[in-house]
């Protein structure tokens, strides 16, 4: 098969010369166009020499129509605006989409479902990395297993001393997977301060731990603690571009998919 | 529901001794016979004060038939030949018989599933730990959704500094588990020894590591290391009893199945 | 030299059973008496029965002059109150005291203090285990060499279920250990909450992380985490009679040292 | 005082642009010259644009006269003949000079320690990271302290799928580390390989484990584990980067020394 034509939004930022680096490496993909905002500084500027991969011989532009006419997929980590009106696009033109933009609301999520029931092959998820949504599969079964009357679930995430938040979003969505697989409610059973006086731990409950320090990329642990054994079930990230690596093999995977719209559990096969 | 009522194999050894303590406990568990071999010294005593329960008025017995006569189930952790002779008692009768048993050949493997075909409610696994069990199956899961090109299956495993033997049994249970999930065979594609020159890592093979030392009762890592991320499955033992729990609950778990040969996966209802 | 002769107090306890049974198994100890309460149950009852050890002989007693006259040294597992009485008693008869005694005063500390200057040898310490004295004094040396402009310190503690307060005794003797070592007052610089909005990671704090869980007996990590690396330092307790082993312990090193009250860096070389 | 002028040798290679482009980001230091083999094809080129670090107006020359001029201290990673060559001029110019050259033979080393004796101030190491080399130091004091009665040592590395040697040239300074704690001689005590029948863990004996896998950086633990307890000490790399680092934090550290010959040891005070 030819190499899977690919269009990569926000071309300029550090997301998207990611892509076009790891794009232009991977044998079966190719940068077909690399869009950018009107106005951007980076418009006309090789997308290659931009991403540190060499001249590539396609420069950064501002002409959605025909970006979308030379690809077969679109790559999309921009904000829900864009991706709602994007995924019109690709719904019409029968294109495949993969979405990483994290912050949808659920009109937003509603508008992305239509485009992939009107011809897009979108795959949508707040976190594109293999590994993370591979441990959420594996979190959700082993909380459904091990109930909450014999194993006690924690969850413990580290990050970079810039982070501003706590838990991580990835924490809360680990988190979000186990009381899924308990059956439970997450908001109310989960336990995120536990400082003097605390009582013994509450059955059935899911405790949330943070560390923040140095240039960590996120490590993130599940703790199934039973009397006598623990399960840990740990993801740990080196390096950003793990993001990107998932949503390049979601565009591989959904290029031969009917239209509609799927997750990356669907392209984990899971 | 009243309480179920166990037959305990080797009630005076460490495991019988475990088993009497912990069913004793169990609210819907109650200890009906307790036996041993004809000449053991233990031979009427009280199977709750050899076990550190406090009197229960079960004196251990070698009287077979009269034990199995007043039990719902049978947990035994005995050698293959005296299974495989309970096995057709239990069939005779429908007992629930768990089995943790190790050093099975096929032949007794086969008579212990006729016997589960002809009556008994058969568990049998070569670790009755919960945990050990899940990751297991989150192991052949995992190495399937995460392909040998893209990620390398490593195994870690330590032990207390008086085990003779390496990797630990359950090292290569879950490095078939991961063979599983990629359909190769362990034998061909495991590394057990890396010291001096070994030339660069050899995609999809199994790497085996093995550390020793103190009182370490059992800890597993499954490692699967792609390009910028990684994931770890690891299973942490505190306490042998781990194993007389997990026995446990797969009896009464048997308890209303129909008859047949299950295996700790069943009991998990993975 | 002869085995040195311990008296064990709270002789029918856990702790007091703990270290009956460690004692009466180290070929260069001996149990010589063990004290209970008057009124206590277990008076005349053997002391290595209750300890599941065997009939040693030594009937549990509350007759303190006579149990101090038979022994070498005394370890004290008991209350402040009763470990600064004992403490002007082993002065007064020159023994080796190691008290593993909790929730001191100042006033307290002084007393025992002087009792050492007045010709008891005593070992004090909030916590005995070898483990976790070593790891306050790496922690304190790493928090001196890596210092806040560069390596943010976090600590992380796991414990059972059942315990009530957080951060555990042992995380907080740590981060003593590592302000110590930078210069600066725990109490001004820790960070024992994240939740939510926390804005960026100051520089020169120390975090607290908790988690709890099923039976965990204690793990405890120090983190000092930079740009690029991290340095864990970790401590996995098993086994609670890690206390007990290190009371033996310190009660043979203080066998022959001159009259004085030292602590478990001491005993340690450190 | 004036930011510390330094030469960099290698400017065009991967450690060589590292160091540009991190010294260039130090407050107190600045790229006084950056130096290349003649005839290599980088000669000329501004040695900042090679690094990604912007337009540094230094060009990478082959005049080692005039570039040591320049500077007040040198960071050498290069070969064992170019290092022995070059502590010769900076001996004769009272330069620091930091030396992360590996492979050097007694004979170089003793030429090196010369050049201290003669008015360089050297700091040489095999791994020029911090927090490896503040590991070593806690191992070979944890070794003392914990003896080889009761404390089994084993060390864990970890490293991408690359690497073609085993076990890494930091896990064994790690092992040397503990060996030296306790006394003995590394080579006579270690254990490099279990597989089969290994017979129980002997006392004294200091095992190695390793993995390999992914992209992994180098992960290193070194493990205490006794009765009931373990203690474990651990560094982790992200990034290749903490050898350029630790590299100018020595260099600022060498610069108002008296000549000599120092290792990273003196640099963290330790």
């Amino acid at each position: 098969m030819d190499a899977m034509r690919l269009v990569i939004l926000g071309a300029a930022g550090r997301m998207g010369r990611t892509l076009v680096r790891l794009a232009h490496e991977a044998p079966d993909l190719t940068v077909a166009a690399a869009l950018e905002r009107p106005g951007s500084l980076a418009l006309g500027s090789d997308a290659g020499q931009l991403a540190g991969a060499g001249h590539l011989g396609v420069p950064v532009t501002d002409d959605l129509d025909a970006a979308l006419a030379a690809g077969d997929g679109v790559i999309d980590f921009t904000a829900p605006a864009a991706s709602v009106f994007l995924a019109r696009e690709t719904a019409r033109r029968g294109l495949v989409h993969v979405i990483g933009t994290t912050g949808c609301s659920a009109a937003d999520d509603e508008a992305i479902a239509a485009a992939g029931a009107q011809g897009a092959r979108i795959v949508k998820s707040g976190n594109m990395s293999l590994g993370v949504n591979l441990l959420s599969v594996l979190v959700e079964q082993a909380a459904r297993a091990l109930g909450p009357d014999a194993f006690d679930i924690e969850i413990l995430e580290m990050h970079h001393r810039h982070k501003v938040d706590a838990p991580s979003g990835t924490a809360l969505l680990l988190g979000r997977a186990a009381a899924e697989g308990r059956g439970i409610d997450l908001a109310e059973t989960s336990v995120r301060v536990r400082d003097g006086h605390t009582g013994p731990r509450a059955a059935g409950t899911i405790g949330f731990a943070t560390l923040r320090g140095g240039s960590v990329v996120g490590d993130h642990d599940v703790i199934l603690a039973g009397e006598g054994e623990r399960i840990t079930l740990s993801h740990h990230a080196e390096d950003r571009a793990i993001f990107a690596r998932g949503a390049l093999r979601a565009a591989l995977w959904a290029r031969n998919r009917p239209p509609g719209l799927y997750s990356m559990r669907d392209v984990l096969g899971l």
